[in-house]
């Protein structure tokens, strides 16, 4: 079941700078900076009520990231669902007709379990199932 | 003051279609559909917690929507967030160095009041103020 919009992304070219923008914008400072390497990017995070805004920094040229960047230029990258029970909600999706890009679920950003759903199969909108992993 | 992410708008060219997908996606059924003429849009809306998904199809070649699916294809157009009071929070943002793409609230779907902000400034990111209308 998909339970909260968790987050949404957004592809920044200079996260300190929009780091600024945003606490502007919203009203509020980040509350946390993490980088996660495997995805090559760089994150800060803003609370609204339930709904995270997470800002997306390329560091490396070949991360998803940097890609988006160059074909699209900056601006809104993904929503995150956040799901009770991913293995299953994976499973749902899959039997649904939607592409999975990764089908074991990977850890991402922010204590999270995570998956993504083809774009291709969802009007263009790159889709996060993302489920807190409690330990 | 920004008190939630209200709902996430996604430009979609076949809302009939984009109905049948995100009722799959979220396991939900629209709770609405709704006309807005003086935007040239069709819209139908999802419910997931305290936030929307917003579908929209132009309903004219001169609506915003048109454009930006001829300029960007399918995809997430806007983040509407919820204000306690959308003259102050318009005064704020201008105040701020913000660039307003409407001088006076104006209405949009769902009974609310709304003020969209330039992207220019917010990042790419086409950002909507808006506040329920009580009668």
């Amino acid at each position: 079941m998909l339970t909260n919009v968790e987050h949404i992304g957004i592809a920044v070219r200079d996260i300190v700078a929009s780091n600024d923008l945003f606490t502007k914008l919203l009203n509020v400072a980040p509350y946390k900076a993490e980088a996660v390497a495997t995805e090559g990017v760089t994150t800060s995070f803003f609370q609204v009520n339930q709904t995270k805004i997470e800002l997306l920094e390329a560091t490396s040229p070949d991360s998803p990231i940097a890609k988006f960047l160059e074909k699209k230029g900056e601006g809104i990258h993904h929503i995150a669902f956040e799901v009770d029970n991913i293995q299953a909600e994976m499973e749902r999706l899959k039997n649904e007709g939607f592409t999975l890009l990764n089908d074991v679920p990977k850890r991402g950003a922010d204590n999270k379990l995570v998956c993504f759903l083809h774009p291709k199969g969802t009007n263009g909108v790159l889709i996060e199932l993302c489920q807190e992993i409690k330990e």
